[in-house]
């Protein structure tokens, strides 16, 4: 399965795909296929074709995804140690792990789309998906800090399979829905209680700054995989808090792509990510919240690990 | 009072100030103004410095306001046929009105604003602004036609005055909210009734394709202007459905900016629909609808007119 990164190397964006415990850095490996072939001009040729640009590659469609493969397939054709020296290869541990799509058109996600987690809530299965739209703003990456702010203790957690849009569309169908994914990545769709919950809409407690983990990376959508039959697991200091599976789903990924796509265009590069399981904190009792010092991974099964720790806002009020 | 507009003339996208019935062509007027102080790379130090893209002027802050109104002023110092011959002064019905901010990092939309509307809707006011986002591709243009949905006949006018915000920020106070506001415009939050209600979460009601009417142009913020005393009305073929003052606002301004930020960064760019005041269609008796034919017309005394037909969406279910 091809797993699609962006990371930061000597001070660059660039954009990657797993190799093992490296990246391929897939705009110089494409530069290095095409000098290969005689072509003189070959990286900014790569920068046009094949650019850092994440949200330009899923637009790119299978014009991207062909010189994506073609840059793979050359720099996995490389001897180990011609990749490292020309940057086409670099150890992940040697970089920063950047969110994956930082300028996403759409972030549109779902609320109570697991039976368990709708019943722990207390709250009855709707008629139609439940949507609330986040910030790309809020995102951070795999490895950030969740910032707990100065004004709430009450920051909770919820794992989430995310699903990226590939090909656009409006008034998709069922039928036709998969044809419109590109992928698949790890959300943790952090939520501030008290602030969701003041008043009828979601926006505040759903927006707060450094509050929308998403990554490592993003698994391309692969005949290999069923996004319905995952276990997702939520993992805070060691202890396991969520476990369960998409095959609870409410709302399966077609009937989401297709209600969404009832009122809005989707577009490549929006992500959706679909709900969380049962096991968030506020409804434990007494009821559990992120506090600095914390780490939380959040797994889905196939698709990658999500890790973040969590730190408290810094504030004149509050820093020494 | 200065007035920002992007247009569209003979295939270009533009960014202008309201002259009379004019627009004058900012960019364009800079590079004559830098070509008359002898610079002979003129055009593209203006594309650069004053770029055709708005939201590149509002990041710009002081610096690219300088500019402008540096642009501005030799611009009318021009005899009148050689701005036109030059194509620095264009008449506006020559043009095509653009959204004013195409790409927004943000549009965070206000409900139950005014206490009179809150008392149609049989609401209380809430302790806290109710928020809910709208994606910026449902905003249209001055002039862009409202779709009524094939899925909803119950598509509502909502006139709104709007904050634009310029220098960005978090944790605003009250004091220091009018610093970071660049300007107004009007927005018309036209929401789809059906959907807004049949879940909690307004999200679908308020993000229809085509339902964020905006602009025509951004009125920068001005000591002339006190944007919490303005006349605010709906008329639709003629026939007036909201008459208002802002200064029936439960959360103003300055409230609705510290309120945001202290969940989220402001950035320059960022658009703040403030709430609409009494006089909505849905909660009339017989309820109003806007139908195929119709025209809305909102006006905020002071800032401008915003005029949109409404019209069926093409389908190929229901076109013949």
């Amino acid at each position: 399965m091809t797993k699609i990164a962006r990371f930061q190397h000597l001070g660059d964006a660039r954009l990657g795909v797993v190799s093992g415990d490296d990246y391929i850095d897939v705009t110089k490996a494409y530069a290095a296929l095409l000098a290969s072939e005689g072509e003189l001009n070959a990286a900014a040729i790569a920068q046009g074709e094949l650019s850092p640009d994440s949200l330009a590659f899923f637009r790119g469609g299978d014009r991207t995804l062909s010189a994506l493969q073609d840059a793979v397939a050359h720099a996995e054709s490389l001897p180990d140690a011609d990749a490292r020296e020309a940057g086409i290869r670099v150890s992940q541990s040697s970089t920063d792990t950047l969110v994956p799509i930082p300028n996403p058109p759409k972030i549109v996600c779902v609320a109570r789309n697991y039976g368990k987690h709708a019943e722990e809530a207390g709250l009855q299965i709707s008629e139609i998906p439940i949507l609330f739209p986040r910030f790309a703003a809020t995102q951070i990456a795999h490895g950030e800090p969740i910032v707990v702010p100065k004004v709430s203790h009450e920051v909770d957690w919820e794992g989430e399979l995310a699903v990226v849009i590939g090909k656009g569309g409006r008034h998709i169908t069922r039928e036709d829905a998969f044809e419109h994914v590109a992928g698949y990545t790890v959300f943790n769709d952090v939520s501030v209680r008290d602030y969701q919950f003041r008043v009828t809409q979601y926006t505040g407690g759903k927006n707060f700054h450094a509050s929308g983990p998403v990554g490592p990376h993003i698994a391309l959508a692969d005949e290999g995989l069923d996004p319905h039959n995952l276990r997702i697991t939520t993992v805070i200091n060691g202890v396991v808090k969520q476990d369960a599976s998409t095959n609870e789903f409410i709302f399966d990924i077609p009937a989401l792509i297709e209600h969404i796509s009832e009122f809005i265009q989707l577009e490549p590069g929006d992500i959706i990510p679909t709900g969380t399981p049962a096991g968030v904190g506020f409804k434990r009792n007494p009821p559990e919240y992120l506090r600095d010092g914390d780490v939380v991974e959040i797994t889905v099964e196939g698709i990658g690990t999500l890790r973040n720790p969590v730190i408290n806002e810094h504030s004149e009020e509050t820093s020494a």
